[in-house]
């Protein structure tokens, strides 16, 4: 099995109407082999902390040479540039709206030409997939553009140390209404808000049904969950609730 | 990268059951190498014009040859024939209900035999799913049944002129509550419903968040959104609702 | 067109989050020509019922040797273990907790070691998916694991005899409202709860639109409709509703 290079696809465009399989018909035509993959496109519209969170934890699970395609993009046919990088063996492609901020690190960027026929509000299948299409089947990077530094960063919030606590807070609930924070792995004790969680556990069978736990989550960080339910809806957390280990 | 024939599907099945999979189970059994293509399966139950619509943006943006599985079907195992046919390059491959009303001019078209051994509720998976197969492995048409005019046609709703105004409709709502409609690209002033959108702007960009906007959309048509919010919500409009240019 | 080996995911991990993206990373990485296919990922969490029922449907419209990875598993990091089994010419990866119950008969099965640096909350990722990749790249089964036989069973609800009553019950509840049923194909009178629905039908245009309407549906059994509507609702029926057919 040879297997075509892989283009991940992460957009807000949701899946009912014609916007994804637009996108994916312009990556048939110009990269006919390549695999495509969905990340998600059910991102809250224009949420740019998401969609980092959200490639943050996939890009590095596929293989080197993988193209990600991310578009959630609310200024599209404003001033903001298109953005092609290079960066840890992969490629990524998108608007420069901060979304690859943590990506840019040692990278090699070009700002990606807007055609004069591409549409002012869809860039995702006029602009970015083009590229994404171009890499995927070994055009340099050089070629798609011109070398830039990306105008917008957007940097994730970073947990602070305060004295022997160390406060973070919630990136994303997920589907499960689990809560997955910016806290590194540790083994003190959590609390959410107000509310006291206890030790770090291993995994959810460590409590009881119904019980919230804290555990070091998929991606190496502190997670906080409701044993078959939701501790979003149970502890009345959200994105930006102040999380913090203490000791 | 040689990739396959590529084979979209469009439906209502949702993707929350077997349906979807059951169809492309047959299809990689029939056509191993095919590239599946989910264009969407959140089509309203039996929406014939959101299919109509939904696929009028997508099938030209894949690559020639590519063949296009559209199962929106509330008449299946009734009197309704199943057709499939080959229109500018590519194939389609579905019920006579309508769906391809826009696809037939100059169309080659055959009605697809049911077996006898065919469930009488999913043709989908037992009719076209078979032949869409077989087209994309290379079977003439003609083998897949007899040629045929289809019974039932579905015009979209066409704009017409009074005076110096064209009234359009709403066709679609998508996603983001954005407004595609029937009206061709126009540099006027648009209304929808009794309320004053204002004139073509080239993206959303070019007014406040918050704002409505009107400007001519990705498939080259007028569409109408409110920046960073929902034009269906904010201007309570749906399909159908009334949509004007003047000037 | 040759055509890489086939997998297929089951999953309640939703498509809003990384997680499914996760696992096809995997997956690609390990089985670079793989096809990958979704069966679905909107299980309710947890759901080991539908996640049966889904793939029971499902499995055997693919071709043979497809590795079918099923990932509805409350119990990850706890004591439950994880299997790989081959049986009836496919490969079935997932959770020992009751979702391979109807497969278990002549299969082969291996239990999967827990990789020490496995995250303790997505064995879908670090456990499954590589032995997934492992069997589609044609490793054998055995290399896999050790033998063994599952721990846990959970056989569907069967339907039984009562006189010429033949009584059952809804498994599932699908997209269009329709109860899907454990009742085999039969020509009798069908009742949902106390509610008479009729003789067993050919297809929903067989009734007028609104009307209920039992018929022999895709699975070989007895479904429940209402033309253009929703059985679930008119009826008030829901998952393990009585389903009895007569004569």
């Amino acid at each position: 099995m040879g297997g075509g290079s892989v283009i991940t696809l992460l957009t807000d465009f949701g899946t009912t109407d014609s916007y994804v399989a637009e996108v994916k018909g312009v990556l048939l035509r110009h990269a006919p082999g390549a695999v495509l993959v969905d990340v998600t496109h059910e991102l809250p519209p224009g949420d740019i902390q998401a969609a980092q969170v959200t490639l943050g934890r996939a890009w590095h699970r596929f293989p080197t040479g993988t193209v990600h395609l991310c578009v959630v993009d609310p200024g599209v046919g404003g001033a903001r540039a298109a953005l092609a990088l290079r960066a840890r063996g992969h490629a990524f492609v998108g608007p420069d709206n901060g979304v690859f901020t943590e990506l840019l690190q040692g990278a090699r960027i070009v700002t990606l030409p807007i055609p004069p026929e591409a549409s002012a509000t869809f860039h995702g299948r006029d602009v970015f997939a083009p590229a994404a299409a171009a890499l995927a089947t070994g055009t340099p990077l050089t070629a798609l553009g011109t070398s830039a530094e990306p105008r917008e960063r957007r940097p994730l919030p970073q947990p602070r140390r305060e004295g022997p606590v160390t406060v973070g807070e919630v990136l994303l609930v997920d589907r499960f209404g689990n809560l997955l924070t910016n806290l590194p792995a540790s083994s003190g004790s959590v609390t959410v808000g107000e509310r006291t969680i206890g030790p770090v556990r291993r995994t959810f069978a460590d409590v009881a049904p119904g019980a919230p736990v804290a555990y070091v989550g998929s991606a190496d960080t502190i997670e906080v969950a409701v044993r078959d339910g939701s501790a979003a809806l149970q502890l009345g957390a959200a994105r930006g609730t102040v999380v913090r280990v203490a000791g």
